[in-house]
């Protein structure tokens, strides 16, 4: 058996996020079942991180184990053979045997997109949030500041039933620049809570509109009160935009590079 | 009555392009449609350009006549309260009488965009097509510089029944760069022929591959045989992006703005 690597990317849109679940297509379920029409064998697979419902990936890394033949060359078309049109492969690495997607994380990247004009866009409604108020970008970048570093962050998370692990993470980066018309949010972090990029933004939205202070985000951070943060961001604007490992057994950056 | 001028964006992937037809939905149809319902009387528009089935527009742009009071900084949202989600307002003026959208126009800017990577990219799929081809941007630009000026586009043009118009235009600027993994084409003229821009980029495609030489796009400027020019590229990577007006009526530029 060998241990292939395989960088998906989808439009998460139409998918019910990464979990495979009884009432919704997700990414697990169609890649598992790609997987075993191609290789005639049930095979499980493992991810750098879950996805919510209607989340997309530029780079989602998984891995399995498969006795196929194919070469490792190959499987990014296979796969994409097999595949619906809102999820693909872009890239295979066998890798030893020890590797596993997500518990080898080094980091994860993720990048929130928000139009921010007066009118709504179709060319961007798929991909990101539109948001009419004009948003202070220096706020907001002060707002991030506080972000980095190792922190607890139970205010900019759900918690999850039964979830006994850490809150704690270490926040790596966090910027925010303008691109024309869209706001892009970049949060790079050792590991993320259940919705915890998107509850950060959704607080990020609200300092750079102006209903909150920057330095209510440092506050939050303190107090651990989920009830004072912001909204939750909606899921058309979240892309899982990087994955990057440094183990003994692969040191690699997968997906969008970022200056 | 009033002229107005509001510019559209479109997502035209379900769109049968901008007139109206019996055989599926189109710009016109949908725009004259919520015209009529928000002013309670039929209405015509005029559009700068006519765009094909599949293709998009950052930036289309109307005119129509209208006995409606209602204000003119408040008719984008209006529009869009009633327009499908694929078309949507962003801009509406008033203008003189005199001002037509179409025969006023300066100039008109396509973009296409080519995906260039050895896979399909979910994200990607519905703006701009894939080439599999690594693509030489030396040689496409050359053959760009000889679309420049005044010519007889029509080896580049799919000759419609009946049309008597000349197919010279004046091209006035040609160009492409990348972007990441995508590969973006320019083309601003004064006015574009049937299928036009789509057929400058098929034949630049295969020069960009390696299959023509950049020579042979001014050779076919000067035969005119359509026959010899590559194939129509697909419009799903096709935007109107951007025009231009500078009459006595009216001095804007609409729509994204280039370097």
């Amino acid at each position: 058996m060998r241990n292939l690597l395989v960088v998906l990317e989808y439009d998460g849109t139409d998918l019910c996020g990464l979990q495979r679940q009884s009432n919704g297509l997700t990414v697990q379920e169609v890649v598992e079942d790609a997987l075993c029409r191609l290789t005639e064998a049930p095979t499980k697979i493992t991810a750098a991180g879950r996805t919510d419902a209607g989340v997309h990936a530029h780079a989602q890394v998984i891995n399995f184990f498969t006795a196929s033949r194919i070469p490792v060359p190959r499987w990014p078309a296979a796969l994409n053979s097999v595949l619906p049109r809102n999820v693909a492969a872009s890239q295979a690495l066998e890798v030893p045997a020890e590797f596993h997607a997500r518990k080898c994380v080094h980091s994860k990247t993720y990048l929130y997109r928000v139009l921010n004009r007066a009118t709504r866009s179709p060319l961007e409604e798929r991909f990101a949030l539109l948001c009419t108020t004009p948003l202070e970008l220096g706020s907001m970048r002060e707002a991030m500041r506080s972000l980095l570093g190792k922190h607890d962050f139970s205010a900019f998370a759900r918690r999850e039933a039964g979830d006994q692990r850490s809150p704690v993470r270490t926040m790596l980066r966090a910027d925010c620049w303008r691109e024309g018309d869209l706001v892009n949010f970049l949060l790079q972090a050792d590991g993320f809570l259940y919705r915890m990029a998107r509850s950060i933004v959704g607080t990020l939205l609200e300092v750079g509109g102006g209903a909150r202070t920057p330095g209510e985000v440092d506050r939050l951070l303190h107090t651990g009160e989920r009830a004072r943060a912001g909204a939750t961001a909606p899921p058309q604007g979240l892309f899982l935009a990087q994955v990057e490992y440094r183990c003994p057994h692969l040191q690699a950056c997968f997906g969008r590079m970022f200056p």
